[in-house]
């Protein structure tokens, strides 16, 4: 439980490393504690590593946001997503194995960073692949009830969700002000979301709401699943542990192009429709889900949802001088809120 | 400085006295320190009038609010502000001189329930009345650069600026975490106050801005100015400082009603145009208007923020039931960081 025992500064640590022994995701491979807990220069470059890979999760975040702005602004596109998907998933692992390949030749094939693997380890792989289907699946049907503006403010049950699993799963302790810095967050987010139009999602029937926050709970449960797979191994190459999760990816979208896009793909081919702009998308898409693997392994999924909520404030900003976009005042006040919740978050932790 | 080692749990205790001694505004009269200071029922009893005195202003306040929409459906009032201002101050007067008449009769004429005074004690006293004039005077300008909606919103700076003068004149200290909730509080009351006009307010030019500014801090001079004078003596019944801010109140409008509303009064009468509701407004303009004297005595310019941010979301929700008004998403969002605001100031407290 290295892992653990360097990033948390909990003063009640033994029993936190008990509950987590305790929790049925991570319990398994027992790994020696470190003896350089204390060890400040290690500490500085996990921090550092923590902050570069959040800064590059949020700036790919929002780059992804304004392609998506980009793309439409260009005009409607005709290529199928399920291959787009594949392909983002295809590009994860193969730039996986080239970062493992460069490894194997400075540090040779190691226990740690050998491609080949157990059923124990690997079994649980396909599963957040699986969850992330389902949600996708999910995502038609909403829109029966919800319109996709009102959607883009349920989303925001995302973050809640991911805070309550983050909780019950990986048994991980936020302080009270950290709670009220994670409320915070959910209502800044939204705040800086609304516009005129808003009030329509508070017609949502019942439906909508179970539906909204089935998906909220399986897109958190997925985060947080990634997080409990990937930390359960703390040793373990993370460009390995990505190769295995992006595999099943492929599959899962593999299985989707079958089922959805078969006729298209068949007839029209398998890149038609993408432009320029589609591959910038695929290449941004895959880098940013690669951040989002290493804010699992080297930070949190609370990390992550802080990540992707200032890059949904920054995308406003930028789209401002890229698009000509104009701030609403309510994106000024949930700007103001989402920026003491992230010094809320920091200042509860000092305190606990 | 009995009031203040009550009131406060600080650690830092004999810092903060000696502060409030160096204060320009709090030198004076120098009370002698009560022994009793861990007495634990006269605690709990100053925390449940405190209590009191914040739940009656919160409650007259919003029903003030409630009263201004009535009367509005009822129809455009045609009474002369200034003579319901001075009948305000009359009212609040005669309630003083009624309290303190029944004091002196169970508890005779003390040092400290005297209605005499001293041209030390007194000369203060006209100075908040004035700043309330000047500030009244200002907002007849401040409306040919900004609309009432819009004036609504710019009001929310008086939060930010009370707590700026709190800090600066009453050299009280807010935790971090407190000034976190004062932000959050100013950002939440904006937040539910939010409508599809209210980006209007963006488009205010510079003179705008810098008088609404200008406003805050003289209403929140006022305000914190107000509680320095009633604190300054501790001791001395609330009822005759009531009496002589109210004297001066009476004095202002006054003048205000020969300089503004002369004519008018003149030729239709004072009472023209009142109504039931009128007196009903005066009368709980009056009470409000004591109440948050007791505020000012008991508790601080801090409580009396909150109270009056919760009377503000309060009046809206029992508008809903009164008159069918609709509460908008923005109204949710920002009574949820309005709450987690009031949470965040006790919370900060505790850990200071």
């Amino acid at each position: 439980m290295e892992y653990r025992k360097i990033k948390d500064e909990d003063i009640d640590r033994d029993v936190e490393v008990e509950d987590v022994e305790k929790s049925f995701l991570l319990t398994g491979a027992a790994v020696p504690l470190a003896s350089s807990v204390g060890d400040s220069h290690r500490t500085k470059a996990q921090w550092k590593r923590k902050s570069v890979v959040t800064c590059a999760l949020t700036i790919l975040t929002s780059s992804q946001a304004i392609l998506i702005v980009w793309s439409k602004r260009a005009g409607k596109y005709e290529y199928s997503v399920t291959t787009a998907n594949f392909l983002v998933e295809t590009l994860k692992c193969a730039i996986s194995l080239l970062a493992l390949a460069r490894i194997w030749r400075t540090e040779g094939v190691t226990e740690d960073n050998r491609l080949t693997t157990t059923l124990d380890e690997v079994i649980v792989y396909p599963i957040p692949a699986a969850l992330y289907l389902v949600k996708n699946l999910l995502q038609y049907y909403i829109f029966a009830y919800v319109d996709a503006p009102g959607y883009q403010i349920l989303k925001n049950f995302n973050i809640i969700s991911t805070g309550v699993l983050y909780r019950i799963i990986l048994k991980r302790r936020l302080s009270e002000i950290q709670w009220a810095a994670f409320v915070l967050l959910t209502a800044g987010c939204t705040t800086a979301q609304l516009n005129s139009n808003s009030d329509h999602v508070l017609q949502t029937p019942v439906q909508g709401w179970v539906m909204a926050i089935v998906m909220a709970l399986l897109s958190g449960f997925a985060g947080v699943y990634t997080e409990a797979i990937i930390k359960k191994r703390p040793s373990r190459n993370i460009n390995v542990q990505n190769f295995w999760l992006y595999v099943f990816g492929m599959g899962f979208n593999a299985v989707a192009i079958l089922v959805q896009d078969f006729d298209a793909v068949m007839n029209k081919g398998f890149f038609h429709g993408y432009s320029f702009i589609t591959f910038l998308m695929i290449f941004n898409h895959a880098l940013s889900g690669i951040a989002v693997s290493m804010v699992m392994k080297y930070a949190d999924n609370i990390v992550k949802v802080y990540s992707t909520s200032v890059a949904m404030l920054l995308t406003a900003v930028v789209s401002v001088f890229l698009f000509g976009f104009h701030l609403s005042l309510a994106f000024f006040l949930g700007t103001i809120v989402v920026s003491v919740a992230i010094y809320l978050h920091s200042a509860g932790k000092m305190q606990r």
